[in-house]
């Protein structure tokens, strides 16, 4: 299964360990992760070399070209919050995660597309039952 | 001219003189805002009291009635993410503003739409100079 990783670039990046967590546990579930860089710790030096447009063609086309999409939505992210329209415009599945307590936006919470799940956790044992439900679906 | 005016909620609320600024100006230029409680003070009781299903069926609709949409992207917020990209999705042009520096989203910047434009300010002088060339297209 390919998998589009949504998290915040620009947004902050306190929340990496987690990005990382969760895209290690996809790629041992058999999933591609199509945009890994996404915990790059040197991700913005990466980008730094490409055109912002370049930037959004790439994950635009990325988002396209999945199977479907997870978003880590605690740290708030105008990127994610475009990519997961983005997604639900081309009906991919997508799986909000945030840590319980996270101010997240009504634009996830209250989604009314069937294409769009927002469940939050209160620990990694938590986040990995619902990755692994996403995938089982 | 019937606007929709996007600004971070829950991503945080420091900008809201600057939101209620735009408001003020585009409302002094004939402009109707659909959505001017983006920039009160008390919005988060008020949606306190709407289910999140409610806030996101109202404001996507808004979108979708509105002939133009003003984003400030200052704040990296998930909701003005996801409404630009609904905008986009429903051919509504959508100006993007942002103080001058400010960490702005590829998914912003590099956005290869015709519908978006994203333009930087200094001060109020430039951002109202902006705001009059978009009312004026």
């Amino acid at each position: 299964m390919r998998i589009f990783f949504a998290g915040s670039i620009r947004g902050g990046r306190q929340l990496i360990p987690t990005y990382l967590h969760i895209i290690d546990f996809l790629k041992s579930h058999d999933c591609t992760i199509i945009s890994e860089h996404v915990a790059s710790q040197v991700l913005e030096k990466t980008e730094a070399k490409m055109t912002e447009q370049e930037i959004f063609e790439k994950d635009t086309t990325w988002i396209e070209e999945s199977d479907r999409v997870v978003a880590e939505v605690t740290v708030p992210s105008t990127g994610v919050g475009y990519e997961i329209c983005h997604a639900v415009a081309h009906k991919k599945p997508v799986l909000c995660v945030y840590e319980k307590g996270a101010k997240v936006s009504a634009m996830v919470l209250g989604n009314t597309s069937k294409y769009v799940t927002a469940i939050p956790y209160s620990d990694k044992k938590q986040l990995e039952e619902t990755l692994q439900d996403f995938l089982e679906k």
